[in-house]
């Protein structure tokens, strides 16, 4: 084998293991995690469950490529978060149903008993909490105009985004979930230059 | 039989009924919805799944008395909401984790597709965003103090009590659903009387 076919092989690899995500993203987006088997994701991609098992030896690791893929999708390596560009990653969501489905799907199982990404939750939450805390005091300070903290305004931040997504992935046409996080942002004291407030 | 015996045979049906609905939350909060079983649910009240299937002939029709149970959890008969009473409503929901985490596994699941819980929510939403949007006019007439109109701010509102949740049941040490709730309600500009904003 020369150097030129084992790269092949790995790009033919990686290709394959972003497509069998993609396509357990689908399925747990249809079905939720639990709901969600091995043999619908393989038959997603055209492969033998014993083809999969090569690439994901179980459902939990495929689940693990599921949340490093989530933490890729909202991540800018090497950028603090800033508060303003908060609005461009919710206006970003609001064209991905599909995959904002899947998150929110997966999120609302977690809270259940002994569920394997309620480890990873958790430790999100903490670290969201953590960034957002920091974006807002390099925007506003140790106290944001309505006089809240930053500590104190993290959890309400990372609440309303996640809690806009349900109402809007149900009702899409009743919910404008960018302009409902603008609004919030404008509660914070932002100037988001857009709509007068009414 | 006697007009006794048969008060009393519809008692002990409606007792054994709302058994059943409590058996269905707990196991609901454990696995989630599509997780439960029929098999699960008996077992936890003593009863044979033939047993069960005399009071809820179906999965779906023990979720349809799961969800009326949600409705009169949070409703107050004959009382529209007022904004003060929601932070008894969100202290009174962090002294009954079990029942928070089986609607919120419930709202996660109701995204995935044909869920059976969808229409439920769906139009829980739309119903509560007016109520909210009722309660926020006759506190603060047409504009808050912050400048957003009722209909603008009922979708936050329920927003960040959904998504606390979430936060809360992932991490209770961490996060104080009911402070933050509160915090929030400052943002809107209510005086809610306790902390200092900071």
């Amino acid at each position: 084998m020369t150097y030129g076919d084992a790269m092949n092989g790995r790009a033919r690899r990686e290709a394959r293991r972003a497509e069998i995500v993609r396509a357990a993203l689908e399925v747990i987006a249809e079905r939720g995690y639990r709901g969600a088997s091995m043999a619908a994701v393989a038959e997603r991609v055209g492969l033998t469950q014993q083809g999969l098992l090569h690439h994901f030896p179980t459902k939990d690791a495929l689940l693990v490529a599921v949340l490093e893929e989530r933490d890729q999708w909202d991540a800018v390596p090497d950028t603090p978060w800033r508060v303003d560009l908060l609005t461009s990653l919710v206006e970003y969501n609001a064209m991905r149903p599909g995959i904002v489905q899947t998150f929110s799907a997966l999120l609302g199982e977690s809270v259940t008993e002994g569920h394997p990404a309620r480890g990873y939750f958790t430790e999100r939450y903490t670290r969201v909490r953590e960034t957002m805390t920091t974006a807002l005091r390099a925007a506003y300070g140790d106290r944001l105009p309505n006089g809240l903290t930053p500590e104190r305004t993290a959890p309400l931040l990372v609440a309303v985004m996640d809690g806009l997504q349900y109402q809007w992935l149900l009702d899409p046409d009743a919910v404008d979930m960018p302009g409902a996080f603008r609004d919030f942002l404008r509660l914070l004291g932002e100037e988001t230059g857009r709509g007068d407030g009414g």
